[in-house]
């Protein structure tokens, strides 16, 4: 975990507040819900991984000293991802909000993972949902909304990539890997960014798989019709698994947000798309900056997830911006102007008789919309006005002993 | 904890909106901590009741394991306010950052308390710290920002109430009160509001202090000079103590607060006012919003604390507004108009060969300003509308077999 800067704070903040007026603007609403949730909750997730990475809050009083065994110690735990507390919040109050919920949320979330660089153990997700459409209508939402909010932040060069976890399970079946062993295919697959095609097929052939299987992959993905990123070619290969609802949907939510995209962004279909989380059932989706290799936004379909807490099925779609990423970017650029806000520094001697004038001034000129610091004079002057000049004040008057504003500064 | 439902989600973000622009609007910089801090610095704070309501974090993995006594199985906490983490953090990052430092902090923070009607175990702090600033030019920002910021609320008959805790020291001493047991006074004068005077005292002599105390501290403070609120008169009651720049600093924060103030809002000073916490050392205010009883915002200079975390002395000065209790007022007022921002609804069929169309539609007219939700048309038409109408949405239109717009209301 780690300290946040004003620099940076200020562009969280921008960030966050661009993102949460383009989601707002498509008619989305914010919701909260604590970051601390029970353990009982988090554990019986499918957050895969991410459950061994939960920070655990120790009982209290009694009911720590009556705690016998040490998994008996803690009752709650910090947050790992905004999906689990999402479908506990929707079980809960479902009768009180909007259907279908289109949700916004950004918050912390924690992961207990050793510390490595540019990844902390307290970062922000910032996720979209709609709960309660099984349409692709609500996925083609999600990737404008989505897009539309990197746009705004003037992140170019986007590139949605598209695949169905449908699609996923009949390529491995069409392969005729174990179907016990599909999981360890996709984990492979998932590595294919950072390996290459010919690592992934070393990593399965050295996870025992059957040769003539991962022979079949490379035909079907690696070297195949995969390569043109044609879903027609992928479907004529594999016959009639998966049904044609899953491939007419994907040429809908590709034609259709192809189509609202123009020359801003594209959509490609990328059949050897993963994503990590077993919770997926449908449609997934990823979104690339440029030529960097990893994404900076992720989600999918998961249809199942509500239902297990709420004992009946509630389709669920989702998308997730790496914040954190996002802010990294943006730190990478020359700042932005402050909207147009004029930045003026009032400097003054501590005892001035003038302060409630001067005070009085600044007041008057916020109300026209400027930003104000009022600042005591240092010991050395020279060198305040060369750091107030550095961070940013464009306009710096010091009061004289008369009371009248020597301008020294872009006056 | 709780959950947030979405109207009072959109009320929080506008009211921490509208504050961060105000105290940006001063010169005050946003800057973050961790939310989770080590148990070590949060203990070893002057936190007082708060330290017993740390939520502590199990140790994870052999550090667990290796962990012996009951008082080993933590080593992290979440914090339960924010000047212990603005401490450590100015401590570590001073170097790097505006001298003196005037930073805004909203976040949550969290207390094992039992929880109460409209108390939560999470709830959201918003502090302005001024650090590296001992003139009282410091608590005369704070206090006109603060103001501001709640006047920008909405809020008024606001009264500013100011103490500092060198008076009250002299109060005790003058009184003779046992050197000792002077904290007790403080915590029994603190539930004036609650006992009344005559609870107070009784409080008092009931706690085994010196009757001629308790009297004298009646004669002074509950139907002496206090009643009239006027320093003068406390002065010249109690001699030669504190020293008289406490009472020219004093009284020069009334005075170019009040000046600034004018009709808007009033401060007055009361010499009953203690706040709970034992790391002020100088000015210590409340806020409070028309006939309420409790205070909306509070603070105070605390000189000392920061000097032990970083090993050299640094004057320091805060105000924090009670970010839960202005929510709740705010809340009992008619929903706010959407900063007119126009709300449209577009209903179409799941299938409707006309989305590109109408969603084309939807992001030209979130161009011009709108807020448009895009939704599928539900089994029954009539209710759908309803509801959409209940949630704020003007105009409505529904898709019809054509592609043409139905407007059905404020069309």
């Amino acid at each position: 975990m780690r300290d946040v800067l004003p620099e940076e704070a200020a562009v969280r903040d921008r960030a966050a507040a661009t993102i949460l007026a383009v989601y707002r603007a498509h008619g989305f609403v914010r919701i909260e819900t604590p970051m601390v949730e029970s353990l009982a909750l988090l554990t019986r997730s499918e957050g895969g991984e991410n459950e061994k990475l939960i920070f655990k809050i120790l009982k209290r009083g009694e009911k720590l000293a009556a705690a016998g065994r040490p998994e008996d110690l803690a009752d709650l735990g910090l947050r790992f991802d905004l999906t689990v507390p999402l479908a506990r919040y929707y079980a809960h109050n479902h009768a009180r909000l909007p259907q279908p919920l289109k949700a916004i949320q950004i918050g912390p979330v924690w992961r207990a993972e050793r510390p490595q660089h540019g990844r902390y153990r307290q970062f922000t997700q910032c996720d979209i949902d709609i709960l309660g459409t099984g349409s692709e209508v609500a996925e083609i939402e999600l990737i404008l909304a989505t897009a539309e909010a990197l746009l705004a932040l003037g992140l170019d060069g986007l590139t949605v990539r598209i695949n169905d976890r449908r699609i996923l399970a009949a390529v491995a079946e069409h392969c005729r890997f174990a179907p016990t062993r599909v999981e360890s295919v996709f984990i492979a697959l998932d590595k294919l960014d950072k390996l290459g095609p010919a690592g992934v097929l070393a990593e399965l052939a050295a996870g025992g798989h059957a040769s003539a299987a991962v022979d079949a992959l490379r035909g079907l993905l690696l070297d195949g019709p995969a390569a043109a990123g044609r879903p027609e070619d992928l479907r004529r290969a594999l016959g009639d698994r998966p049904e044609a609802a899953v491939w007419e949907g994907l040429a809908r939510i590709i034609g259709t947000v192809g189509d609202a995209a123009g020359e801003r962004f594209r959509i490609v279909f990328d059949p050897t798309l993963v994503r990590g989380m077993g919770y997926y059932t449908g449609p997934i989706f990823e979104v690339q900056q440029a030529e960097r290799p990893w994404s900076i936004a992720g989600g999918g379909r998961y249809d199942r997830m509500i239902g297990r807490l709420l004992g009946r099925e509630v389709p669920a779609t989702g998308f997730s911006i790496g914040f954190e990423r996002v802010v990294g970017l943006l730190m990478e650029r020359p700042p932005a102007e402050a909207n147009g806000q004029r930045r003026v520094a009032l400097v003054l001697d501590e005892d001035s008789p003038h302060l409630g004038r001067v005070l009085a001034e600044a007041r008057e000129m916020r109300r026209r919309g400027d930003l104000v610091l009022v600042e005591l004079r240092a010991r050395k002057l020279g060198r305040q006005l060369q750091d107030l000049e550095a961070r940013g004040f464009a306009r710096i008057g010091v009061v004289a002993a008369d009371g009248s504003l020597d301008w020294r500064s872009g006056g």
